[in-house]
C-alpha cells in the first residue's frame, strides 16, 4: 500500500446550527477541506461520508452522492461512498478513504461527516443513540446509552476507586479546552461541583457528564504521500488506519470497564506505526460520557488500567501540562457530538496541531497524534495514527 | 493493486421471510458463503455489509458489528464496516471489500447484503424507499420511486417508440427466469396481457412492472487470486469494480432516458477489464422497474439507445437464445428486492454462471459475466466485471 497524507481539512462550527440544512453543513466543511488542500474539485476521485441517522431522522438515505450534487459534483461522476457505524461513523469513513487512496484506487479523495441533531424531535434522537447498542437485547428493555455507559462507571468505580469527583474532572477539561476553540458547541468553563449537582441523567452520570446532540460537520482531502508537498508545505501522513469490533451488548463483553475493541485497534495502530503510546503528544479521545473519556485513556495504553481517573483530575493532560495533551478540541462533551461527523472532526484537530495551527489550545512540539472513536458502546472502535512529516 | 477472487457465495431464499430476523438471514447467507469457499472463519480480516434501511425500519444502526457477532465472531476483532447507497448498497460494500483485499489490508473479507422489508408497514417501506431519490425536491413533492421512473419510461416511449408490450416484456423474461430458480421470491409465469392488466401503480407502469419488497441476504468471500486455487477449483476474478455517482433528481439530469452513472460505470469497468460489451456472456442488470431493465441494456452498452425494447420483446436475453443472457436469476422483478442484499446476490448469480452450476438457467460456454446495480433512480451505479479463471 503507498502511504497516504492528509493535505487540507475543514469544519463547520458544531452546535444548534437550525438555520442551516444538513446539505450546506456537508459543503461547507468540504469546501473548506479543498480550499486548504489547495486542491481544484477536478482533481477528486470519490467522497467518502460518515453519517449515523440520516434515514430515520431526515428521511433520506443515500446521502453520499446527494452531497456531491449540491456540492456542483454531480456531472464529474466521482465516486461517493457513505459509511455508518455509530458514532465511529466518520473514522470509518476516514479508514475507507485511506484505503481508496492507499490502493491505488483512487489519488485524491474528500472524507466527510455530517450530522444534524438539533432540528429533530428528541426522542428521535434518543431513539436513533439507543439503535447504536443491542436493539433487541438492550434497547428494548430500556437501556439507554447513557444507561449503559452508567452501568460501566459503577463498575470502574468499584474495582479501581475511581471517585465521583475523578469522573467530573473529564467533562471539566473537556470545558477548559472547549473555551479556546472557536467551533466548539460548549465554551462555557465548568467546575466539579457543578457537574456533581446537575440533574441525574443515569447515576453517576448527570447531565454535565454527557456530549451533547450536536449539529456539524468536519472535513479532510487525502492523497498520495509523495505528491503532498505539491498541496501544503505541513504533510500530515496517517502513519496507521486501524478499525476493530467486539460485541455489541455491555453484558456479552469479556470484561465491563476494558473496550476490547480500542485495545485491538490501538494495538494494531501501533504495530503498523512502529510506535509506542509514549510517541503520541496529542491525542482526541472518545469522551461522550466521562466514563468513556476515562476508559479510552486506560484501552488505548496511555495509562495503566485504573489509572485514568488521577491522571485527568490532577490536570496532567492539558496542553504543556505535560508529554501527552488530551481532547484539545473539547472533545465530545464541549466541541459537540454531531454523530457522523466526529471521527472526522477529531482529526481535523490533530492535523491543527501537528502544523501548529491550534492556537491558544497548542500542545508544544506535537508531531505525533492519535484520533480514537468509538461506536455505541464499544462495539465499533477506529484508532488513527498521524505524524507531521518534516 | 493486487487481483481479487471471488471464492465462496451463498444466499437465503427472497421472500417474505416473516418467521426470520435481520440477523438470521445475515448470519445465514455469510455461513454459506465461508463454507462455499472452504475458509475457516478464523482466517477472516473483515466484514463489509450493505443495507439500506436498519435504521429507519427496525430501530437498529450500526449493523455490521452486529452481524459479526451474532455470527460468533464478536471475539476476533475483525473490522466490520457497514455501506449506504440506497439499492446499490450491497454492490458499493462489494467495491469496499475488493479495495480492501486489492490493497492488501486484509486477505480474505466477507461482503455481505441483507434486507428485511415486509415485516414493517408499508408506508414505512414507502417511505424508505423515497429516500433514495432527492427527499427535499422530489419525495416531499409526493414523487415517489415508481412516479419518477414511470416518467423516464413516458419519455424513452416518446423518444424511441418503445411500446407497452416491449416494456411489459421485461418482468415476463424476469418471471420465466425466476421460476427456474429456488430462491426466487416469484417463481409464476407472468404473460405481456397479464402485466399490462395489472393494477396500475404509476403509469405507464403498472403493479407488474415493478420489483417488489422482500428480505433476504447475500454473501460472497473475497480473497487474492493467487491463493485462490488452494480453495476452490473455479475461482471467479474481479476483472473490474467501478462506482460512479449522478445528480440525484431526475429533473436535474442532462437527459431522463440516460443514466450516466450507468455509462460512466460501465466505461470505467470495460476499461479496467480491458474488455467489451460484445465480450460479456450473462448479466444481471437492474430492473427495479420495467423502465430500468431498458435502460440498463442500453446505458451498459449491450445494445444502441432506443434498441433494448425490440431486444427484451423478441426474446433474445434468454439463456441459450443469444451470446448474451440476462437477469438469468429472475432480476430484481423475479428473484426479489431486499434493497441492500441485491447488488451482492446478482454476483452470486454471476459466479453460479461461471462456474457452469447455474442448472436450468445456465448460459452455456458463459466465462465473462457482468453485475450492475443502481440506486435511487441512477444517482449510483455500480459495476462489477467477473471473469472464470481457467
Amino acid at each position: 500500500m503507498r502511504e497516504v497524507a492528509i493535505l487540507g481539512v475543514g469544519m463547520t462550527k458544531f452546535g444548534e446550527l437550525w438555520d442551516r440544512s444538513f446539505r450546506e453543513i456537508g459543503i461547507e466543511a468540504g469546501l473548506q477541506a479543498l480550499v486548504d488542500a489547495k486542491l481544484s474539485s477536478a482533481d477528486l476521485g470519490a467522497l467518502y461520508l460518515g453519517n449515523m441517522a440520516s434515514g430515520s431522522l431526515i428521511s433520506q438515505e443515500h446521502i453520499a452522492p446527494l452531497i456531491l450534487d449540491y456540492a456542483g459534483l454531480g456531472g464529474q461522476h466521482l465516486a461517493a461512498v457513505r459509511v455508518e457505524a455509530g458514532g465511529a461513523s466518520g473514522a470509518v469513513a476516514l479508514h475507507q478513504g485511506y484505503l481508496a487512496v492507499a490502493s491505488g484506487a483512487h489519488d485524491f479523495v474528500v472524507v466527510g461527516g455530517a450530522e444534524k441533531l438539533t432540528d429533530v424531535p428528541e426522542t428521535e434522537a434518543n431513539r436513533v443513540t439507543g439503535g447504536t447498542a443491542d436493539h433487541e437485547w438492550e434497547a428494548v428493555f430500556g437501556a439507554t446509552l447513557p444507561g449503559l455507559w452508567a452501568m460501566i462507571a459503577r463498575r470502574h468505580m468499584h474495582d479501581f476507586g475511581t471517585t465521583r469527583e475523578q469522573l467530573a474532572s473529564v467533562p471539566v477539561h473537556d470545558h477548559a479546552m472547549g473555551a479556546r476553540n472557536p467551533n466548539a458547541h460548549y465554551r462555557n468553563l465548568l467546575t466539579i461541583e457543578g457537574v456533581m449537582k446537575a440533574t441525574p441523567v443515569a447515576e453517576p452520570l448527570g447531565m454535565l457528564d454527557c456530549a451533547p446532540f450536536s449539529d456539524g460537520a468536519a472535513a479532510v482531502v487525502l492523497g498520495p504521500l509523495d505528491r503532498a508537498r505539491k498541496f501544503t508545505d505541513t504533510p500530515v501522513r496517517i502513519a496507521a488506519s486501524q478499525l476493530a469490533c467486539d460485541v455489541m451488548a455491555v453484558h456479552h463483553r469479556r470484561e465491563m470497564t476494558t473496550l476490547d475493541a480500542t485495545v485491538v485497534a490501538a494495538k494494531r495502530a501501533f504495530a503498523q506505526a512502529h510506535r509506542t503510546p509514549t510517541d503520541v503528544h496529542v491525542a482526541e479521545i472518545h469522551d461522550a460520557y466521562s466514563i468513556s473519556g476515562l476508559v479510552s485513556l486506560e484501552d488505548l495504553g496511555f495509562v495503566a488500567k485504573g489509572d485514568s481517573g488521577p491522571t485527568f483530575a490532577e490536570g496532567r493532560l492539558a496542553p504543556g501540562a505535560g508529554k501527552l495533551a488530551v481532547n484539545t478540541s473539547g472533545g465530545l462533551k464541549a466541541q459537540g457530538r454531531p454523530f457522523g461527523a466526529v471521527g472526522v472532526a477529531q482529526v481535523v484537530e490533530i492535523v491543527r496541531q501537528l502544523r501548529g495551527e491550534a492556537k491558544e489550545r497548542q500542545q508544544p512540539g506535537a508531531t505525533v497524534g492519535l484520533a480514537h472513536d468509538v461506536g455505541g458502546t464499544g462495539a465499533t472502535s477506529v484508532v488513527h495514527l498521524l505524524e507531521r512529516v518534516n
